[in-house]
């Protein structure tokens, strides 16, 4: 779906907008920087003389925002249908005041107070992607997010010295690169490397290893013991003769076998290193940016898709928002639900078409928002933001990445994934609370339990409309993915689904602005 | 200077302030917290019925507003005197009309934009340092510091395939570590550290540098391959097929000879790991939250001092501040002046004391801050806020860590200490600034020479009552540095100089609370 260089260097300079300066640079070959899908945005000027088009987009989520802002900005006249009562689909933030029925019946209302709130769905925006671009276009302010935090504890049930209490990431990291830089230290010096290493390769990597693990010398034989602070003190260096008192490293034995080393790589990920962003006052900052720009008058809200098909002249929707179905037509359809519901909508799809939508495969996740009216992870264990990962069925707790210092604040109790995410999912909200407490207070302790102001719970399975919190395919290379890819006849696929950044904003804004493109081109080109 | 625990306990409860529900909870021993060296601050309630004490504080600075502060909640008479027009001392935030005389006579001004302004001194805070206890006691909003940034790159001047040119964080470590663990996988797995390894260690071992440097399983030799977008795209994944276009990793040899790995302990470090801070508005919101905390009145700015003596009755300080010297006395003194200069104060101080000042060593450090009127690191290079090392002698070049998306911002274009800030020192500031920007375009390319708006530069070892921008002891252990920790007749020492955190605030902090604690214990026990 990227334009060759050739192309999109063609397209820059007569056009602008979001990831075009960056991609610009990409494509003059700067070292290091990676280039977003080349992207040039439809312009009026293309447009002219052929007649205002109309296309309607199923869903106003991420997906059918960017494609209705984009197809705006070049003069089409776009109409969004959301079932939904508000923009942005799994970008959803739950403040106080937020009510939500789940499949099960059951209605949760948030109580969160003023200016606290939980992102329910996506969290974190990565420096690379075209999210950001479009907050800068549409003005939504950014803050750090902060993913990794040196003080922020992991957590594993087991047996050994480490295990069933937090330990540092700071302090977990220092022992594992300590002994990892000792072990190589010693292969290397005695020449178990010698087929792959020089004698000069040999002194380089011992000079790294030396600094990266703050080991001894080959005198020392390349000791880890850890006194250099990196793994925390029990005694901070202070005033006077206070030069700070350091706890022995744990046992090498045990620092492997904990398995607290095991998480350390998910902070050098494409989409997960830091720097980390979110908008200021929640996610949903974007959606509702979208809905300005575009305007609100063109989405109409609580509207259930009944229907959808290919016309000769272009497409039929047919549609209800409580009372009788309407009908509307258009000359294109952009489908951006979830690829499992689109299959289940009446239309003339055909079945090959249809089993495309239905090879998706939705998975869970589930989320926990608690407010808290005191900052205990700030105030008892110094921990400004950033995430505690855990083995336990919570797996990972999440502070927050803003009000630094405040009166209150909001956790994330619990965010999971899969199995662990249907479990908590199969409870009552209540339940789900009482559960995560319980496990929370492992790792926190008591003060996990007090001054708890408000709480919201989401099981992204449980949720109308989504019914999942993203998909997955068998495969993207065997051609049943790919068929969604190209028009059917009038009608156009869009969202994260159809991108290789599922589950993120980035995939569903390069997914819409391929379907815009692609329509676009054939406007153009008839 | 720490108390005991069953001292600090003893006090905990009926005192307050910065600090203690952390140390509460160091003392209280929860896995993983470091104490920060107890403190209970003074209270009136002890001084009660003993008459006002009335102390003189040398120094506006970090130290001497602490020890004021501290001093005048438990009910002391405080006068400060300040050689400079502000408070801070060398926390000290350049704004447009800043205006400052170097040791040389030549005058800069700076013309930054409103809102625009470089922390001249002190630019970041640890989580777990007292400087936030009082940004949170003293109402001061903080913000996030960007010291460690995936995309901001290493720059190593050499004869690599990675030398003279930027190479991404993420990339270098991508490589690194994926070597390391392809190297240390093979000598494991072929039995290289049995001597150290049993064989339940070597699984484990080999599982988590499969994970750690994302290498292949043992049919593959441990490969590292480099494909899985840790060390970036040259195509990022994107819509439709685009899974990512990955460029081969950097070569064993060349990786290991580049020395990019030798940065990395940096992020390691117990004051430099992420989370750190910064006040909201520049790193001065501590001394004017300190200076209206303690009353502006209480601080004579330009206030010279020529002598300290001390008296049967208490001290005796001579200053002036521009006319005839004036001569206070009081109780006692707090000498927080850098002891190299202290050392030149004439005084009826013992010799032994005199030579323990002089035992102090000054080094220098510099910095450049640019203002540019676009922000062509976020635009052009995807970087948003955090460190570029380089081996070039500007060292460092900070991007800034606030105003994301904004339209101006400015970097921090050296920042360099001993002979390299010595080097630019020695020049003019327009011949530091054109040195600064030959340097940066090597790394940045032109952009990095355009759309300048203002600059400032400091040069710590020439700017009057500093000269230097810390102090190193040849010993902390000797004997000599430990005279200074006591009282000497009526005088005290504090400054970061007096700790194990030289060149932070949290050592001019807890040196500050370490001599009001001293003199608060003698006056009360009287």
């Amino acid at each position: 779906m990227a334009q060759t260089r050739r192309q999109f260097l063609q397209h820059v300079g007569i056009t602008g907008g979001a990831g075009v300066m960056y991609s610009a640079m990409g494509a003059l070959g700067l070292a290091g920087v990676a280039e977003t899908p080349a992207y040039a945005a439809p312009t009026r000027l293309e447009l002219n003389g052929r007649g205002k088009k109309h296309v309607v987009i199923l869903g106003a989520g991420i997906a059918g925002l960017t494609s209705a802002y984009e197809l705006r900005k070049a003069g089409y006249q776009v109409t969004l249908l959301e079932a939904r009562k508000r923009p942005g689909g799994r970008n959803w933030t739950v403040r106080g005041g937020t009510e939500e029925k789940d499949l099960t019946g059951a209605t949760q209302r948030a109580k969160f107070s003023p200016g606290q709130y939980m992102n329910a769905g996506p969290g974190r925006i990565p420096q690379h992607h075209v999210t950001l671009d479009y907050c800068r276009e549409l003005g939504v302010a950014i803050e750090p997010f902060v993913n990794q935090n040196a003080d922020a504890y992991l957590y594993r049930e087991g047996a050994t010295s480490l295990s069933n209490k937090p330990i540092r990431h700071r302090t977990a990291k220092a022992d594992v690169y300590g002994y990892v830089s000792e072990l190589l230290s010693k292969a290397t010096d005695q020449g178990a490397l010698d087929s792959a290493l020089t004698a000069t390769d040999k002194d380089a990597l011992i000079s790294f290893l030396r600094s990266f693990g703050s080991v001894g010398s080959k005198v020392d034989g390349f000791k880890y013991t850890g006194t250099d602070g990196r793994r925390g003190y029990e005694i901070e260096p202070g005033a006077g003769m206070e030069g700070g008192t350091t706890a022995a490293p744990y046992g090498l034995s045990d620092v492997l076998a904990s398995g607290v080393g095991n998480y350390f790589s998910f902070e050098f990920g494409w989409d997960q290193a830091m720097m980390m962003f979110q908008p200021v006052g929640g996610m949903d900052r974007i959606p509702y940016a979208f809905e300005k720009a575009i305007g609100r008058e063109k989405i109409t809200y609580g509207a259930t898709v009944l229907g959808l098909r290919n016309t000769t002249a272009g497409v039929e929707v047919t549609y209800s928002t409580g009372s009788r179905p309407k009908v509307i037509a258009a000359d294109f359809a952009i489908c951006t639900l979830p690829p499992h519901i689109a299959a289940t909508v009446p239309s003339n799809l055909p079945t090959d078409i249809v089993a495309s939508l239905k090879y998706a495969v939705p998975t869970n996740a589930g989320k926990l928002g608690i407010e808290y009216s005191r900052r205990w992870w700030e105030l008892d264990h110094r921990i400004y933001g950033g995430i505690t990962n855990s083995n336990l069925d919570l797996v990972n707790t999440w502070y927050p990445s803003t009000g630094f210092h405040g009166e209150r604040g909001t956790v994330i109790g619990y965010y999971n994934t899969g199995s662990n995410a249907n479990s908590y999912g199969a409870l009552t909200p209540a339940a789900r609370l009482e559960r995560a407490l319980a496990q929370g207070a492992k790792i926190h302790g008591d003060v996990y339990r007090k001054n708890i102001k408000a709480t919201f719970s989401v099981n992204w399975a449980g949720t109308e409309y989504s019914r999942g919190s993203w998909v997955g395919w068998p495969s993207q290379t065997d051609g049943v993915y790919a068929k969604l890819l190209d028009a059917t006849g009038n009608i156009y696929f869009a969202g994260d689904h159809l991108s290789h950044a599922i589950a993120w904003q980035h995939g569903a804004m390069v997914s819409a602005r391929a379907a815009v493109t692609a329509l676009h081109t054939r406007v153009t080109s008839r």
